[in-house]
């Protein structure tokens, strides 16, 4: 309790305006004029001048204003948002507020996704959704004009000089004009023309908040693609002179329809690069001269076994890079961040730290919903040494502890401690029993036998009339089995306990969802019960048992937001495409329509009779269509897979012109550095992760950051006095509690823990650990370097600080 | 010249048998006793008994048999041959040196081929090669006795006891006596029987001394594999539960064929997982309910996009980190070597270093190709310290030093420098506008324009008919340039220098080719001239002007051998798959084999007549049999390349039984981590060869190693001295022309530049600077500690050093 005290009195001192008076210290007690750059426009009276009430109210009103800009700043360090954004003035701060707030983001997202779905009900329709003209213009006119009410509200945030600097909202603001003058056209002609422009649709998303992920894989994708074009171009290099070379060899072969144009050689040649075509446009020539393989095996090697990974080799490097220069450009903005926010924080007479005070003030809005305890606590875990002040180097851990979920380190270990003893005897064993490695291996071999089962019983299965059978017995002896589990997992456990694991979660909805499937079997409804076949999949969990697996679901679990990222902004490229496609090739291809063209075949669908038997011919490909979004996105996913894509391809150009292949070879193009983009993050993320285990070997087993808090109950009764003088009372509902419990318990002290689980950031940290060192010395030297320049004008005037601000995030990008 | 002295004072001393007399220094100058073992059974005398003139010539023979064993260590250490196999006894060691000389190589080495290409003749060979089974049978006889006599020499050379412990030779020798019984029992017969044996084959040819690489390829493929296998059996665990679940999806169904029983389900499934069916196998299902392609598609993100992309991760990691532990023991056994030959080559006298006598004498052995002057030059770009002697720590670097070619500083810079004088003004006139930047680029810009020409000339040509044409002027245009353009640089470079660079080479045989070309085009020939479209490669020279491009190029050039060697590697799987594939499958499938099976089509041959016209139908996928050697091993690769391989197994399949997918599904595994390795290969490549561009951005320009020395005229005039009076004279005949050149030019010493390529050895030793330092100070600790075990057994009886070698080998693997 000793080093509290200091902590206390501060608050004390200006946290009580009715009651003490205002000693020396606290009269001094301004914001340092290093921060408080909002000083000009709040007071108009000088903090020096005025009588002391008006003055200490003035102080407060400052400091307000210092936490509100120093959490800004500390949120713009989170998010990577640039410092020249920082809001400059009170109506900037109003509108920055306004903008920075889930109801705001949640608002652009929704219009955001309004936007791209209105493409399910415009001209080719999904057919159920298929709306009016005006109603789908109407709502887009609404949709666009929340649109320009988001931008206004960042205009007058950002100020317009700053928002015509910013690139992306720039060209946002554009698209917002173009699609804003043909929505006004498609509701003027009452039709609707060719609108490829709704591609553009997606920068609305791209936009959102919630979207920074997607952002930043645009970003990196962009920065691969120079070196990806490089070698891309050696590959059509090669691929021209084989075009060339294979149709002098193969063309006076009349029977080989692959070779005899240039055209036809470039596109089956560009097609074998995907191998779609392989074995069928080697195969005539090969009929006539079995050597000419010799050109196609020469031709795959080059291309396809040695450039093509190249490629890979090329963006795999590309992106370990830009991965750490990222990392680095992050971790170095962050700091600059928690830099600007310690000067708003720190006072004139204890520049050495922040106080408590101070750090509540700031948590107050930075992190709203956390009570006073966990800001307390996190107060507690950054501050390292004995004094009551966060110096600067403890509070350059903010980032890594104000994620922390603190909880009372558990006194009732189970839901049952305070039932009678009989029931809790009970309770007891079957939480021992449930937790216990023969339970667990029991239910694996169930598991396991089931799965077996399940296996066996489908393969004797030949026929398909497995339906309108009995319920089998196997069925309800292994569902009883796993109900009983579930009964004894819920029971020794405890509900809340039970459903907290995922796996758990996991098993409860397959069990559940398998009693249903019974059920309707039962009642001859549909019968969902193969659901159960899913419960092998807890078979993953016997994998979990083998160290190489357990690493490869951690580290699947922790990639899982970023793949998801990833997933999206590819769907962000099929969304153009899709336009484009629905644009250009809706209801081209249907039954039979491409009979003249190479592909026919696959198109052809004829009830035709031979002797006396109909022979039905199906070819399915009028399947893959752009008759609307969703086949689109059908159509386009089975050119990602890229086998046999060419009949899509070759079916669409034979209804339309062969420049529709462009589009095709695009899309390919596209698509193939989407996926080595994807490709090299999960093989660097892997890599990463691997050696990351590699180097600690020793402390793999934690799962997530975990930190360990003791509070002694002095420390929580000075607190609880403290708000109460400053008349937020309120908020200590929470701590009485804690009071009363110690109290009840006869402790002295709580201890809590902080748990967060841990992501990319915390493992590049430790991985880099040495360079990171270098780093913040090579970025203090260019602070140093810059400070000369900036001094004398913080000094001087704030009102110039903006600049210097500028000035300052300019070395970090 | 004076650190030289004690040198030649050396070479004098126990070189010149007949004429000075031994001083006390040369008396004992016999081999330290930690060398020698061969001391025991090569003097029956002791060193320290007989008369002056015995032992001086025993202690010589003591001396060459130090050199032999010391260049046989050397080799040893090159080839990372283990030391438990060094050569215990004269015996031995004649044995040894029997099997070790390219001679015996070679033999082995077209044994091991002839073995192999004995399947293009027997029984289902290629028509034009088949031989009588009596033939073939005998010659394989043959062959297999000389393996035989290959084994016995090498058993001789091991000893019983090595012999038998050595694993590799173990499988050889019981895959002889299998292969002997066989060839046997096919000569009585007169019948071939079902050999699948002659799979094995392959292990005569993994086992020649030329194919290291290729062991080392397999080597690492089997210790890939642990990881591998274990994602492999995550992959198949997936396809099971999603081969079930489909099942009870899409059987229903009844139009669906690719789901109806559960057998079918698992095949398509696994085909599915090469994307080979893809649309097709979703189509059925996508017809009758559109939302079935989310089956599919989450098929596919699980199993194609992260796990197969995991199976790279994995794999690649696991490359990795093989390939630096590989380095590591690879450098520490040569650097073991070194110390096993240091230990020979130094005398009780002057234990410090190696003195000229002794290393001259090792080279003899070591490189018996070498001349006198190379080997002093070599001394020399040892020897770091100002003493005649070559310690322990700059004979480190023997390896490194002793592949430099050596070659004078040039003082004639031009073939043409002896010309008159108006010759050599226009030879030099010639050859400077031949080096001129103007040329070059006005090469590349006739060289591009061509390209284009030959572009734009092939697409205009729509017709087939090109070849009856006449000679078309712009052809013959070109063909003069090209030729006034290697006419020049012929002259002004000179035939060896204008032919030792590979461009060159290149460009003129193309061009030569092309010649021939037209003159067959003039003389109604059949014409190949369109091997001028090969011209265009001299394209890829342009894309050298880039930095990426260098690099990209350097490394591909750097790591061809080991490409090359991957690529064996995958041809003896290949060989492997052809004999069984051809033992079980030979014949099946022909023309309309399979028009029971769901993939008729493409097996379908028919001319029928619909109305008046007669339709060919041709499927052509008969040609991809097993019918002899080379139509397995192009069907295979067909299989390599996946696309549409599910034809080829599913005809064969129709005709034979269902098994038969094992065959290519084990194939398509083996050829998935054949085919993972090379390209993990790549990439590793690649990255680590960016990583050291990036690492070393200033350094990059030289390409290859090059090393500086001079040489005196004394030290030249002091070595033929030396070698005259050892009764070597004959040896020197290049050092007196060398000293005739010297007075000529009146030059008082010459430079030489020594030479060779950079391998990835050099690279990693750059890369791994800082880690070899530690390795060799772990190295050298563990050596440390057994010393002691060793030392006292080396003083006591040099008989028992082979064990305390094993010994220390063992530290080594």
């Amino acid at each position: 309790m000793d080093d509290d005290v200091p902590l206390i009195l501060t608050l004390d001192d200006s946290g009580s305006s009715a009651s003490a008076p205002l000693d020396d210290l606290d009269r001094e007690e301004l914001p340092n004029e290093n921060g408080g750059s909002y000083d000009i426009i709040n007071d108009a009276s000088s903090p020096a001048a005025g009588e002391c009430c008006a003055q200490q109210s003035s102080a407060r009103h400052n400091w307000e204003m210092n936490y509100q800009e120093a959490a800004i700043y500390l949120q713009e360090g989170e998010n990577n948002d640039k410092f020249f954004t920082h809001p400059k003035n009170a109506k900037a701060l109003a509108a920055y507020l306004f903008a920075h707030n889930h109801l705001f983001y949640l608002m652009e997202l929704s219009t955001a996704l309004l936007l791209l779905l209105l493409s399910l009900c415009e001209a080719p329709a999904v057919p159920m959704l298929r709306l009016g003209i005006f109603v789908h213009a109407t709502l887009e006119l609404f949709a666009l004009i929340v649109v320009v009410f988001e931008l206004s509200m960042k205009m007058r945030w950002l100020g317009f000089q700053t928002f015509i600097r910013h690139k992306r909202t720039m060209v946002k603001t554009c698209v917002l004009f173009v699609q804003f003058i043909e929505a006004i056209v498609v509701l003027v002609r009452q039709t609707s023309h060719v609108r490829i422009t709704r591609a553009l649709r997606c920068i609305f998303l791209v936009d959102c908040r919630y979207c920074g992920a997607v952002r930043r894989n645009l970003r990196q994708i962009f920065q691969s693609l120079p070196p990806f074009i490089d070698i891309l171009l050696l590959l059509l290099f090669f691929m021209v002179i084989f075009a060339i070379l294979g149709f002098y060899l193969f063309s006076p072969n009349h029977s080989d329809p692959y070779f005899n144009t240039l055209e036809n050689s470039l596109v089956n040649l560009f097609v074998l690069l995907t191998t779609s075509n392989f074995p069928d446009v080697m195969m005539p020539s090969y009929a006539r001269n079995p050597w000419s393989c010799v050109f196609f095996i020469v031709y795959l090697s080059i291309e396809l076994y040695f450039i093509m990974n190249l490629l890979l080799a090329v963006v795999f490097d590309t992106f370990n890079d830009i991965e750490k220069r990222k990392f680095k450009s992050l971790l170095l903005h962050k700091r600059t961040a928690i830099q600007h926010a310690y000067r708003l924080l720190i006072t004139k007479q204890r520049p050495s730290g922040i106080s408590f005070k101070h750090f509540e003030g700031l948590l107050r809005f930075y992190k709203p919903r956390m009570c006073v305890r966990e800001r307390y606590l996190t107060f507690k875990a950054l501050n390292q040494s004995n004094t009551p002040l966060v110096s600067l180097k403890d509070f350059y851990n903010f980032y890594e502890v104000v994620g922390l979920k603190w909880k009372a380190k558990r006194n009732r270990e189970h839901w049952f401690d305070d039932l009678p003893r009989t029931a809790f005897l009970i309770f007891k064993g079957i939480n021992i029993l449930v937790n216990s490695r023969v339970f667990q291996y029991t239910m694996y071999t169930v598991v396991a036998v089931n799965g077996i089962w399940i296996l066996v019983e489908t393969f004797m299965l030949q026929g398909g009339n497995f339906f309108s059978r009995n319920v089998p017995w196997s069925y309800i002896v292994f569902l009883t089995i796993y109900g009983v589990e579930l009964l004894l997992k819920t029971t020794g456990l405890g509900p809340v306990e039970y459903l907290s694991s995922g796996w758990n979660l996991f098993d409860f909805s397959v069990t559940l969802f398998a009693f249903l499937g019974l059920m309707a079997l039962a009642f001859n409804m549909e019968p969902f019960y193969f659901i159960v076949v899913l419960r092998p999949l807890q078979l993953l969990r016997l994998f979990k048992l083998k160290k190489r697996y357990r690493n490869v679901l951690d580290t699947m679990f922790e990639l899982f937001p970023r793949m998801a990222s990833l997933g999206l902004t590819l769907l962000i490229f099929y969304y153009c495409f899709a336009i484009v496609g629905m644009e250009f090739f809706a209801g081209v291809v249907y039954r039979n329509c491409c009979n003249t063209s190479t592909v026919a075949d696959s198109y052809r669908w004829v009830n035709h009779t031979v002797g006396n038997k109909t022979v039905v011919e199906e070819g399915y490909y009028y399947l893959n269509n752009f008759d609307n979004i969703l086949n689109s996105f059908v159509t386009l996913f089975e050119l990602t897979v890229v086998n046999d894509w060419y009949i899509i391809m070759e079916g669409v150009t034979s209804q339309t012109t062969h420049w529709s292949r462009l589009y095709f070879m695009i899309f390919y193009i596209v698509t193939m550095v989407v996926m080595t983009i994807i490709v090299a993050f999960i093989l660097d993320a892997f890599v990463f992760r691997m050696n990351y285990t590699r180097k600690n070997q020793d402390s793999e087993e934690d799962n997530g950051i975990v930190l360990e808090k003791e509070i002694s109950k002095e420390e929580v009764v000075g607190i609880i006095e403290l708000y109460k003088r400053s008349s937020a009372a309120t908020e200590t509902t929470q701590l009485q509690k804690l009071v009363l419990q110690m109290d009840k318990y006869g402790q002295m002290s709580t201890v809590f823990l902080g748990r967060r689980s841990r992501t990319k950031s915390d493992l590049s940290m430790k991985m880099y650990e040495e360079e990171i060192q270098e780093w913040y010395e090579e970025h203090s030297r260019k602070e140093e370097s810059q400070t000369p320049l900036q001094e004398p004008a913080s000094a001087s005037n704030s009102s110039l600080k903006p600049l210097s601000l500028r000035q300052r995030s300019q070395t970090v990008i």
